[in-house]
C-alpha cells in the first residue's frame, strides 16, 4: 500500500476501455468532482473514473486494476463524510450510481434487492402504494451501497436501526475479482461467519459492494410529531434517556441545542424558543401512539419540559421537521460565506449529557460557532462547527476540539463515530478506541486484499 | 490443521498445571462429558479440560496450547446442538463456566457486563427487581459466552433479536494469546470493520470469548399470551405472514405442529386440538397488548383460526407455555428409549409454509416420527427425529430427510441453520449455502488462527 500507483498508462486506458467503453472518463473536472466528498477534508482526484453498469463489469475492471496494483474508490453520489472517496494515492473510482436497478420488491417478506447505485428515496418511492418503506435516513439521499459501506445511520435509527440492522445481504467483488453473497435472505442463521456485517461499514476497503438486499418496514397506521424545549441540556437529555428506558417505542428523537434553534429560527423565520429542544415522531396504531405521545409529555414535564407542541397531519409534521432537516444549512447561514465541517461521536447514554455539556463548553471557550445536533436516543451527536476554511488558525482550533470531543467520546466507552465513518478523517482516532482490535481488523484487510488496492487509506493508515 | 493433534505429554499437562493448578482435569469422565453436547452427533473427548477463572489465565493457557499446536475447544455448559464442543483431534477443553462473574448492570444504558460463564438465567435472576431483562432465550439456560459463540436465537427472536442484535460487545483471546475488545459501549459505531458481529457466531473458532456486553429489555408493562389452532399448516403460517406484515410488535410466534401437539396433549395431559396450532405473547403497555391481541385474533379468524384462547395472569401464561417448553420432551416421549435428533433450518418467510409442508410430507413418507416446531415469525422451524440412535438404517433414513430440508431451505434462498449453528454437524452443507464466500471465511480465519488450533472443524472442514 505504500508503493506509489502506477499512473494511468495508454495500455491501462485500452482495457478498462475495451471493458466500459467511453464510460471511462479521465477529464480532470469529473475526476475532481469523485475524488472529493461533503465532508471538509480536501479532495484527491483518481486518475480515471469508470461508470460500471453490472457486477460482471466490476469484475473485469477489479481483475484489471488489481494486475497493475492500481488502487479501486467505489463511489456512490459522494455524500460521505470524513473523506471516504478521495483517491490518496489515485488510481480508478468505480462510480455505480449507474447501476440503479431496484431488482425485487417481496412485500411477503418485507425486503429489497437492489443494485448498489440505487437510492434511498428512489427506492421509497418505487415503494409509495404498497405499504412499505426502507427506514436508514442518514439525511441525504445517497445510494444503498454507499450507506452499506458507511454503515449509515440517521433519526429512525432509534427505532428501526442502522445499516447493521437493515442489510439482510450483499454481493461484494473482492480484490482479486472473486464475487460473493455473504448471505442468504432467511431473517436469521447461524451458519458461519457474518460475512453481512463484515462487509457493513468496510467503506470499500475489502470489495465493491454491488448489490445490496434491504429489510423493509411497513408504514405505520399512524405518525405523530412533538416538539418540547428545556431549560438546560441536561434535562433534555434525561428526559430521551427516561422515555428509552420507559420502553416508548420511540421512532425519532433528536435533540437541538440552543445554538442550533437560534440558527433555526434566524435561517426558517420561526420563533421557536431559542433552548435545548427535542423533536419526536412517534410511529404506530392510532391508540399507540396517543399513549406513546401522553408518556413522553409526561416525561418531558418532570424534566421541565414546556410548550409539547405536537402535530399529527402530515402538513404540521412536515413543517415541524422542516427545521431539523434544514439545520446543516441553518447553522451555515450564521456566517455567510462559511464551511461546514460536520463531526460525529456516539456514547453510552448515561454519559450522553455530560459528553454534551463538556463539548458546548469547550466550543464556547473556543470562539468557534459550532451547533449540536443528536440522534439521542442512540447516544450519538453532531458537531458542525462553522468555520472558514481558509483561516488555519480557526480550522486548527476546530480540529483540537473535534480530538478533543472524540478523545472524550473514547474515555466514556464511546466512539469516535457513531455514523459518519472513519474515512481518512478519523483514522488517526482509531488506536485509541480499538488497542489490540485494530490488529485484527488489518489482519483481515490483508487476508482480502493482500496488495491493498482496495480503497486504500480509509478505516487503516497503510 | 491436518497434523495429528500432540497427545498431552507430561511437560505440557504441568505447565497447564503451572497456570491453572487442580483445575486441570485428565479424568476420563469429565474429558467425555466435556466433548459431548446435547446433540446426536458422537462425543470426542479433549485430553484434558481445564477450568479457567480469568481472561488472563485463558491467555496463558491459549499461549501453552499455542506453543504447542494444540486444539483448544471452548466450553459453557455443553448445551450446542451440532455437536461444537466435540474435540475432534483432542487438545484442551477450556471450561468457561466458573467465569460467572455479572461484572457491571447497567440500568441507565439498558446493558450488562459478564464474564463468559454466566448463564442467562443467572443475569435475569441478578435483575430481577430493576425492570429489566435479557431477551434471548434458546430453551436451554446455556452461558452468554455460548450463546455469543454460537449466535443463539429462541422465542423472544422476531420481536428482541438474536445474539446478533443483543451483543454489544465482548472481549475475546486470540489463537496467539493477545486480547481484544471487539467494540466500545455505544449503541452504534461506524468505526471500522464490525468485530463484534464476526465473533458473534464464530463458534470458538477465531477466539476463546471470555466477557460479553449484552442489551437489555425493559420489562413490559404488560404480557399477554394466546393460542389458536388452525385447520391446516398452511393457514397457521399465513397467519404469521400476515401478523408480521401489519407491523403487530408481536413478542413470540411459535407454531406447534399437528404431530407436536398430538406429543403435548399426551405428555402433559392436556386437551388442546391435535391441528396445527400457533402461541403467541404480546409485550407492550396494557393497552397496546389489548390492541396486538385484537388485531392478531382477527386474523387468525380470517385464515380459520379457532378458540383464540387468551391468558393475562402470569400463572395462566405459565400454563400455556409449559406446553411449547415441554415440546421436546413431549416429543421423545412418543417413543419411549428414543433419542431426539434435532435440527432446524430457516428461509424467508414467503416460503416458509411451503418448505415446512414439504418437510411434513418427506417426514410422514420415510416412516419417521419427528414433530415440527417453529420460532416462525422469523421463518426458522425445527424438526425433532425421534429416533433410536442404534438403528443403523433409521438414522441414515432420518439423516436423509435432514439433508433434503437442509437443501430445500437453502434451494427457498434460506439457511442450512437458522439458530442451532455449524458445529461439525452441519459443515457439509456450508459449500451449498456459501459458494465462493466460504473461501472469505477461510480466509479470515487462517488470518487470525493461522495454525488451526482454535476448535478445528467447526464451521469450516480442516
Amino acid at each position: 500500500m505504500s508503493a506509489p500507483a502506477p499512473r494511468l498508462d495508454d495500455g491501462f486506458l485500452a482495457e478498462l476501455r475495451a471493458i466500459a467503453g467511453d464510460r471511462v472518463v479521465t477529464n480532470a473536472s469529473v475526476c475532481e468532482r469523485h475524488g472529493r466528498d461533503e465532508s471538509y477534508h480536501p479532495g484527491h482526484p483518481p486518475d480515471a473514473v469508470v461508470f460500471a453498469h453490472s457486477t460482471d463489469e466490476v469484475v473485469a475492471l477489479v481483475r484489471a486494476c488489481a494486475a497493475r496494483k492500481a488502487p479501486i474508490i467505489p463511489f456512490g453520489v459522494g455524500t460521505s463524510l470524513e473523506g471516504h472517496v478521495a483517491a490518496l494515492n489515485g488510481g480508478v473510482c468505480l462510480d455505480l450510481s449507474q447501476m440503479n436497478r431496484i431488482l425485487a420488491v417481496r412485500p411477503e417478506d418485507m425486503d429489497a434487492s437492489c443494485e448498489a447505485g440505487v437510492t434511498r428515496k428512489q427506492l421509497n418511492e418505487s415503494m409509495r402504494d404498497r405499504g412499505l418503506f426502507f427506514s436508514v435516513d442518514p439525511g441525504a439521499d445517497a445510494t444503498l451501497g454507499g450507506m452499506t459501506a458507511t454503515r449509515a445511520s440517521g433519526t429512525n435509527a432509534v427505532r428501526y436501526g442502522t445499516m447493521r440492522e437493515n442489510v439482510l445481504s450483499l454481493v461484494a467483488v473482492l480484490a482479486d475479482g472473486r464475487v460473493i453473497r455473504t448471505s442468504r435472505r432467511a431473517r436469521k442463521s447461524a451458519a458461519g461467519y457474518d460475512l453481512t456485517r463484515l462487509f457493513v461499514g468496510s467503506e470499500g476497503t475489502l470489495g465493491v459492494i454491488t448489490e445490496v438486499t434491504v429489510r423493509l418496514s411497513g408504514i405505520p397506521e399512524a405518525i405523530s410529531a412533538a416538539v418540547s424545549a428545556f431549560p438546560d441540556l441536561a434535562a433534555a437529555v434525561n428526559t430521551v434517556i427516561a422515555t428509552i428506558q420507559a420502553g416508548v417505542p420511540v421512532a425519532r428523537i433528536e435533540l437541538l441545542d440552543e445554538v442550533q434553534m437560534k440558527a433555526l429560527n434566524r435561517y426558517s423565520k420561526l420563533a421557536h424558543r431559542e433552548a435545548p429542544t427535542l423533536f419526536f415522531e412517534f410511529h404506530g396504531s392510532a391508540k399507540s401512539v396517543v399513549e406513546q405521545v401522553e408518556t413522553v409529555a409526561a416525561l418531558a414535564r418532570d424534566f421541565g419540559g414546556a410548550d409539547f407542541q405536537w402535530a399529527i397531519q402530515p402538513e404540521e409534521r412536515a413543517k415541524l421537521w422542516q427545521a431539523r432537516h434544514d439545520a446543516y444549512y441553518a447553522a451555515l447561514a450564521l456566517r455567510p460565506g462559511s464551511r461546514g465541517m460536520a463531526t460525529d461521536v456516539c456514547v453510552p447514554i448515561s454519559r450522553l449529557a455530560e459528553c454534551i455539556l463538556e463539548t458546548r463548553t469547550d466550543i464556547d471557550r473556543s470562539g468557534l460557532i459550532a451547533p449540536i445536533v443528536g440522534h439521542v436516543g442512540d447516544g450519538n451527536f453532531h458537531v458542525v462547527f462553522v468555520v472558514d476554511p481558509d483561516d488555519q488558525n480557526e480550522m486548527r482550533r476546530a480540529e483540537e476540539v473535534n480530538e478533543r470531543m472524540v478523545l472524550r467520546a473514547i474515555a466514556m466507552d464511546g466512539t469516535c463515530t457513531g455514523e459518519h465513518g472513519v474515512g481518512y478523517g478519523k483514522v488517526e482516532f482509531l488506536p485509541a478506541e480499538h488497542g489490540e482490535a485494530l490488529a485484527v481488523m488489518r489482519a483481515i484487510k490483508r487476508a482480502l486484499d493482500p496488495d491493498g488496492i482496495m480503497n486504500p487509506g480509509k478505516i487503516l493508515r497503510p
